[in-house]
């Protein structure tokens, strides 16, 4: 009900509506923790598989648990047939790649075996993580006019993604640099989609359409949606580092943004950043186009440089989305895939952060102010 | 980032997290306003597109823009090719009705006739609305086995979704039945699927997003997932309101919970409960079987009794989910249509708050507090 005398918290900014043990944000120390670990710690070391099974069971699995996860995951990563087709129509009316992933997500129900209406939720999160690489590959390949690859069973999560893009076997060194990728995105506090997955599964609903829910809040530019633009702009910024100055510099006095350059949380580095800085550069020097590394770096420097100038006192750093391009780009990955990768590491998150707010057994139902009138009445026009 | 010092408010109750003028839930007073008209008021008159295009606009159309209006939604109730596609998928695997709904709700954007990847908001809108009834029908259609039938662009849209499960033209009683009902349920204040919707509009994803986890927290139990068993209990009783009162004294000594009483919200009356109460009476007494309906309606006050004697002072009263299930069974449908029905309904409140919180241009995004460890380090295992 609406109480006139109960201060508006707009946006929620600075309420806390739960509790979890799945990750911290303190945006004033830069600092990240995924399920006790420090990020820096964690992301380039795990699997994604030993990633998820973290965030799911608090604790990282042996050889034998992770044996039966893996398993369990490489089980499920074929889609329903429907799905396909669906995907299939999806490609033929171009949508985006978000909204073919929302669809077919919110297809994978379809082969459940069993006829409870809310399904399993261990199982449905299986066949979430487990079905997102296939998707977002099989679609992209529609979109290319190619046929989607069936899965390896013999590859890891992350291997079979960059597989069922290309068709190759990636190198150690691209698999690890998309693992590190995908950990260091797995979470992230209450964002907006993991909030939504939180507000959906409140009402005990299940697994898929929490994360069907989520899939859509990450669509909006506002959070997931514009991960492309940072690299956009060294690309336009032009391939000599000398002309980049005059370009930003020109940018900044029309009173432009930068695009990957600050944070709404992190007033200092954001440990993301570092993360996937490093493990750009490891991938790079490991066969990548060194020319165009050195190219982003310089251009990085140039546009922290003028950013100081130009905002002083507001310490723009360069922040997790550049990092997040320049890996991408360096994994071959196509701007149009960035958004849908993130969905694939982020599902992991979204789907501990639905396991944990089903457990507290507590419906998510904010209140509103009433501003309109209340006396209107019907008349016969 | 977290805050210890911030105590949590768990689930969000009491917490204000926005304006709205479109409706106003007062459960101590009993009152519920919808855009500015008192439910009572305006339920039993108001078609369900003027009662949608009020929350739209918050005002009620003359009637011209009601005419341009009814025709706008008249001209999007025909399905893509691929949604009917899935749904024969769906039936196959005799998914639920929620989950049919959800699935084929996330395919809207397939016919979209631009490349914008976020849609277009109104048009988005008018496609949801328009399009639910025929999906629902649809659905239904091929569960029995039978082919979906082509919508009736001569009914409005309440007549229509009745046209369109059975094949006949329904009574001009049964029109109104059902409008009283999508009118009664079309908003609710924060519910958990509307606050879904707008968390999810909140990051500026589109219309389409933000209502598919709407669906997917309506189909959750503690929201709109269970209206079905109000009536259940009714045949339960016995189809001799005699035996009805030592049946429900059985269940209330065994400490279970009578469904359809009592109310998380309204401490007294609930004034969407009196609405469907009279729209029920009037559907029945012009034509129906009043020999069901005098049924109910004692075990109705059989049941109240009992509540008072076994659970005194809590005031447990008849709700809505009662008066539901009698009207709707009243109007011929199967309980497992009630919840997509529901959402015929709330569609109207979900797009109206969609289009709301999508003008505050601002982010929904709360906090977490983190109770996990800080300090884990990697050791190979």
């Amino acid at each position: 009900m609406t109480t006139i005398d109960t201060p508006i918290k707009s946006g929620l900014e600075g309420i806390v509506a739960a509790e979890t043990r799945l990750s911290s944000v303190d945006g004033l120390a830069g600092e990240l923790i995924i399920a006790g670990f420090p990020v820096e710690e964690l992301a380039s070391r795990a699997t994604f598989e030993e990633t998820v099974y973290l965030l799911w069971h608090d604790t990282l699995p042996d050889s034998d648990s992770l044996a039966i996860f893996k398993k369990a995951f490489n089980e499920h990563r074929t889609l329903p047939s429907a799905t396909i087709q669906l995907l299939r129509a999806a490609a033929t009316s171009r949508v985006s790649g978000m909204d073919a992933l929302r669809m077919a997500a919110s297809t994978l129900s379809l082969d459940a075996p069993d006829d409870n209406p809310l399904g399993d939720i261990q199982r449905d999160a299986l066949i979430l993580i487990a079905s997102f690489p296939t998707i977002v590959a099989a679609y992209w390949r529609l979109l290319q006019g190619q046929e989607p690859l069936a899965s390896r069973p013999d590859l890891g999560h992350a291997a079979n993604y960059l597989y069922m893009l290309s068709g190759e076997v990636p190198s150690d060194a691209r698999v690890r640099g998309l693992e590190t990728y995908l950990n260091t995105v797995v979470d992230h506090g209450f964002n907006a989609s993991t909030f939504a997955a939180r507000v959906i599964i409140s009402t005990q609903s299940d697994m898929i359409s929490a994360v069907v829910g989520a899939l859509g809040a990450l669509k909006g530019p506002l959070h997931g949606g514009a991960p492309g633009p940072a690299l956009d702009m060294v690309f336009a910024a032009g391939r000599e580092a000398a002309k980049a100055e005059a370009y930003l510099r020109q940018k900044l006095e029309r009173g432009e943004r930068l695009m990957g350059f600050g944070h709404r949380v992190y007033k200092v580095r954001d440990p993301r950043a570092e993360v996937l800085s490093t493990a750009a550069e490891r991938l790079f020097r490991a066969g990548g186009d060194m020319q165009l590394y050195d190219l982003v770096r310089s251009v990085e420097q140039t546009a922290v440089a003028l950013l100081a100038e130009y905002k002083p006192g507001r310490n723009l750093q360069t922040n997790v989305e550049f990092y997040t391009a320049l890996l991408l780009h360096g994994l071959g990955l196509s701007t149009n895939l960035f958004t849908s990768t993130f969905a694939i590491g982020r599902v992991g998150g979204w789907t501990a952060h639905a396991f944990e707010q089903h457990e507290t057994g507590r419906l998510i139902r904010p209140q509103s102010m009433y501003t309109g009138v209340k006396n209107r009445r019907w008349e016969r026009r």
